[in-house]
């Protein structure tokens, strides 16, 4: 199943529309470049409803978050929900400032999801309205691990029956739930967290594999999210000594670029709770 | 010649200007330094003139654009010509807009531009009022090929005519026209699309070359478009398994670094129609 | 004492706060996570006091400074003071135009920095009012030599003592002073001049070492110029053929990513003067 979501987003090369952040919109452009899809990064109020209209998918990220931004985010999230576009949420370091949590909620209540994506900690804000955050890495205390999985994935479901999005919590295990299915991902390696940004090249990455598999999104979420995870497993392998974080970014984009359908459906690691 | 262009680049060091998207900026100001140029960036209103009166040339790219940098564009396109500095229009995604489409025939009526680069599908847009656009890249039916190369020349001629810059038309082949004389370049490779960003990275560096030679600017576009398409070539060479195009993108930005005078006028490959 | 130093950083893991540029923003959060530190980026005036608050230093860069940018410095610089926060001030290009030199006088009216760093041209034109400046590089008649040393280093004390801060004069020799006592450095290659935000980098990684070593500034600053230089030579050996400017960029990430405490007391080359 996985080889066909795969090859679909090759074979329709969606063009997704990024309203993101400026420290990683170049590594997000080049892994949808690296799957197949299209980048177009715009966020100018102006524009934004035409732009997102010739797009396939938008994902929105709220990372270097500002005033303007926000506005775009509500206007392209609603047009996108009105051509019936996958919009994707990823909630960079939401728990960081009133302002931030402001904007999500206001987005959360006036654009509907097909996936909302971030780390427990992100997500427990969104959810529960609180959490302990520090910055935009999740707080020890929130980590998923084997011991808390079941809590974990119970949280995930009851907050994607609750939305109606798949909920991506990324972390040592990933979880991709939506109302009626979860699923746990075990791909990836501990570096990618050395590297600024696998967490925002993710989102595009997903946004991409859905907007190019509307059929079955979650399918689509979670060969994305295998996708991410191997490549982080290929890339890993190919480190040599002297190589570190900055080379490591590199290998990784690279690892999508060459990623084969075969090797998508022989090297994810999920399994259905 | 063009090894005498490529030479000039490297003895005065233009500084170059840069108003352009958040999303390939680094890039471009790698390849700057590369080719022995240097970069600044910048888009505040209020200290735009006293940046741009310190460069030798002013390279805008309509990437990521937003109401702010089309007025800075505006009065740095003007001082710059106050000044006899060069300035390159890239008009990236132009026809995904009306704010795009407004934005750039205000340039075009207020700023003298020495250059202006796009592919096919924006040039269109910007010659003839329409196209069919789709995101950045050009359009399948627009795409320069040998078998409508001829009517692409005349079009790029006639352009170069009304408008008295020098035109750059980007693909497969690649298009540079002035009123009298058309050169068809044939270096580059087809992973180059699988990059962002060597759009706007050709653009620094095409302002770069002119900013160095302004005497004979047609042919320091021919150099700089030779030079990048060469580069691409040579970075090609070097992968190897496992490489992608983030690797890819790193090594087209070492070609330019690493090449020589010799190089380019041996691997240069164009033809004047 | 430069290892101890070193490795309070990955011991403390300080989350460091930029406000900066967008060319180089990507660059600076990946050489703060290789160095055991966290990077947040946030430049949104109605966020920063909160982001500022969580953070354990702040890093304030003028490069791409606009008008929203400089309240935002501002005000997270007050807050950063209030919460004794070590605060850092690259004054990129200040020389360049009205605009930036009257934000740097504000900012040094109205915020207390820990460390203030730049080339020559950028601290004369702060310490002095006046300068050649020549974009964000040094003029070739400011740089610094074995021959002007000792003038510089006087400078340096002079201005250390005016202002109270670090002061951090880059170049070929790097010169560290506070009111008593003044390091000169000499590690470093020359080709980091051609990586775009080595600059930039340097000033994030200065605030990361000072964040986790308040009660000896001088020497944390000391310690991480000493490292990035160290690492310049280290990536440097790494080069092979077709390697350029782009390959050396990831190389210098690299060696900070893989550098020991062994390694930076070991080639740490400085001299009390």
């Amino acid at each position: 199943m996985l080889s066909e979501i795969f090859e679909n987003v090759k074979r329709k090369a969606p063009l997704i529309h990024n309203i993101t952040n400026y420290v990683t919109a170049n590594d997000c452009a080049n892994i949808l470049l690296a799957c197949g899809a299209s980048p177009i990064m715009s966020d100018e109020t102006e524009e934004i409803e035409e732009v997102t209209s010739i797009c396939d998918g938008l994902c929105i990220n709220l990372g270097t978050l500002n005033k303007n931004t926000v506005k775009s985010m509500l206007i392209a999230g609603k047009k996108s929900n009105e051509l019936l576009h996958p919009v994707l949420l990823d909630p960079v370091g939401v728990g960081v400032s009133e302002f931030r949590i402001n904007a999500t909620v206001k987005l959360l209540n006036e654009v509907r999801f097909a996936v909302i994506k971030g780390n427990m900690s992100e997500i427990k804000t969104l959810a529960l309205g609180t959490s302990e955050n520090r910055g935009v890495d999740a707080a020890v205390e929130d980590k998923v691990t084997e011991k808390n999985l079941l809590a974990a994935v119970t949280f995930a479901k009851e907050y994607a029956e609750k939305t109606g999005a798949v909920i991506v919590i990324t972390g040592a295990i990933d979880i991709v739930a939506d109302s009626k299915k979860t699923y746990c991902i075990r791909n990836g390696n501990a570096m990618m967290s050395k590297i600024t940004g696998t967490g925002c090249q993710l989102s595009s990455l997903i946004t991409a594999f859905v907007a190019a598999n509307q059929d079955r999104i979650s399918e689509a979420v979670v060969a994305s999210v295998c996708t991410m995870g191997l490549c982080g497993e290929i890339a890993f392998k190919r480190m040599k000594k002297f190589d570190g974080n900055a080379t490591y970014r590199n290998y990784i984009i690279d690892a999508v670029y060459n990623l084969s359908a075969e090797e998508i459906e022989k090297g994810a690691n999920y399994e259905i709770q």
